[in-house]
C-alpha cells in the first residue's frame, strides 16, 4: 500500500526483504548504506521486527533527517521540547509541512483531518485515549502545541467515561474495540479513531472485521465529525509518510 | 548553594566562570573537555547564557550521561518513550534511582515530594499549569508514568479556573504571582507550587519578595498539602541535581 502510494506521487520506492533469521548487523549495515546514499530522503523500518533484534537500536540507527517515521529519539525530542526551550526556534505548528524535523505520521494525520475539517483546535479540551509513543503520546504532544488542553486517559485511569464526557475533541488510541460509546461523549463532540481492532464475525468471508475504538454506529448521532475505521485515519497516515519523504528531499535540496 | 550542597554530601565540585563576552567555541571546548575526563560524572551548564550564544548547541554537546541537568535531548526522549515503546525495558517509575537516564532535577523533586509525604499518585487527576521544557512538559510525562491521569494547562487554556478544579493534585509551574486562588481547588487538593516570581514589598530591605504561583496563605486551609516559596520545591532541586550526579557515578562504577 506504501510502495503503490510512493508510485502514485511520483516517490522512487525501493524495499528490502529479509528472512526471520536476519541477523541485527545486517539490518544495521543496510541502514548505514541508505544513511549515506544521498538519493535516499526516506527509511522506513517496517515494525514488528523479529524478536532477537532489539527494534530501538535498528530505528535509533536511522539518521534523523531520513526518519520519515518520526520515531527517532531526537525527533521525539524536537516535538517536546521545540516550541517553548530557551534558545530554540519558534515553530509553526499551524503549518506542519514548516515544521523542520519529523513527526510520526499517525498523529500528524491525526492533526491533519482536524485542520481540513475545519475544526478549531485551540483552546479546546482534548482528551487523548492511550499513551502509546507510536500515537497517544505524540498526538497529545501536537494537541498541546496547538493550544489545546490535553488530558490524558490510560488503562490506570478512574472514570475514563466522565474524563472523556469533557472533551471537545477526543482521540482514541487505545487498541479496545468499541471502547467509547455514546454516553462517553459531549453532544456535537469531534472524534477521531485511531483504533484497528479485529473482532470475530462469523457471517464474514475473512470471518473477521475491523473496527475501531469507538462505537461508530451508536457515536455517529451524538458527534458532529467522526472518522470511520477502516477509512478514516488509516489513509492520513500514509498520506503524511509521503510528506515526510517529499519534506526530506525538500530540504536537502534547500528549497 | 549547589557548590555548597556538593561539599555537604561529599561531591568533588568545580566551577568554570566565563565573561560575557566568552565565545561559543571556548563553552563547546570545556564541555568536550569535560566529556573526556573520566572523573567528571555531571556536568551542568548555568543557563541563561550570553544571547549570542546557541543555548542548545551548548547543552546538547554535553554527554547524555554526564548530563545532571536532565535537558539534552536524548535525555527528553527517553522521558517521552522510555515506558511504552516496543521493544524497550520497562522502567520502574516508583523508584526514580533505578531510571538509568537523567530526569530534570525539578520536575523530579516534584514526585519526590509528593512520594515522601506519601501521597498516592495513581489513578488521580494531576493538573499541570504551565508547559514549560524546564518544569511544565517533563513534570506531566513523570506523573503519567505514574499512572496519574494528566490535564496540561497554560495560557490559551479557556477557563483555567474549573480545569484545575478538577485536580487531586495541582502542579503549579507558570510564573504568574499568585495566579492559583483557594476557589480554584477542589477541598484537600494537593499542591506543589514551582513559581518563584518576586513582586514588589516597599515594606521589606529589599523592596521586594518571592512568592509562588499559588497564594498560599488563602490556599493553605482548602489543601490537603502545599509547598510554600521559597523552601519548597528549590531545595528539592538541587537534591535531585546531586542524586543525579551520584546515579551518574554509580552506574559508570557499574554499582
Amino acid at each position: 500500500m506504501k510502495k503503490k502510494a510512493c508510485k502514485e506521487v511520483g516517490i522512487d520506492s525501493f524495499g528490502f526483504d529479509y528472512p526471520e533469521d536476519v541477523t541485527q548487523e545486517e539490518l544495521l549495515a543496510k541502514v548505514a548504506e541508505l544513511n549515506a546514499d544521498p538519493k535516499v530522503h526516506g527509511i522506513l523500518v517496517q515494525l514488528p521486527l523479529p524478536s532477537h533484534i532489539v527494534e530501538n537500536a535498528v530505528t535509533s540507527a536511522v539518521h534523523p533527517d531520513k526518519d520519515v517515521d518520526g520515531l527517532h529519539p531526537v525527533n521525539c525530542a524536537k516535538l517536546v521540547t521545540a516550541q517553548t526551550h530557551g534558545g530554540s526556534v519558534k515553530m509553526n505548528w499551524k503549518e506542519l509541512s514548516s515544521i523542520p524535523f519529523h513527526i510520526a505520521c499517525t498523529p500528524q494525520g491525526c492533526i491533519e483531518l482536524l485542520d481540513r475539517s475545519g475544526v478549531d483546535i485551540e483552546g479546546k479540551r482534548a482528551v487523548i485515549i492511550g499513551r502509546s509513543n507510536l500515537v497517544g503520546m505524540p498526538v497529545s504532544l501536537l494537541l498541546n502545541h496547538r493550544n489545546a488542553t490535553i488530558t490524558i486517559v490510560h488503562s490506570r485511569t478512574a472514570d475514563a467515561k466522565s474524563v472523556v464526557q469533557e472533551a471537545d475533541i477526543v482521540v482514541a488510541a487505545v487498541g479496545r474495540a468499541h471502547m467509547v460509546k455514546a454516553d462517553w461523549l459531549k453532544e456535537g463532540a469531534v472524534v477521531i479513531d485511531v483504533g484497528i481492532n479485529s473482532v470475530d464475525a462469523p457471517d464474514t468471508k475473512k470471518g473477521y472485521r475491523l473496527v475501531g475504538d469507538v462505537d461508530f454506529k451508536e457515536c455517529e448521532g451524538k458527534c458532529s465529525k467522526i472518522t470511520p475505521v477502516p477509512g478514516g485515519v488509516g489513509p492520513m497516515t500514509i498520506a503524511m509518510l509521503l510528506r515526510n519523504t517529499v519534506n526530506s528531499a525538500k530540504r536537502v535540496a534547500g528549497i
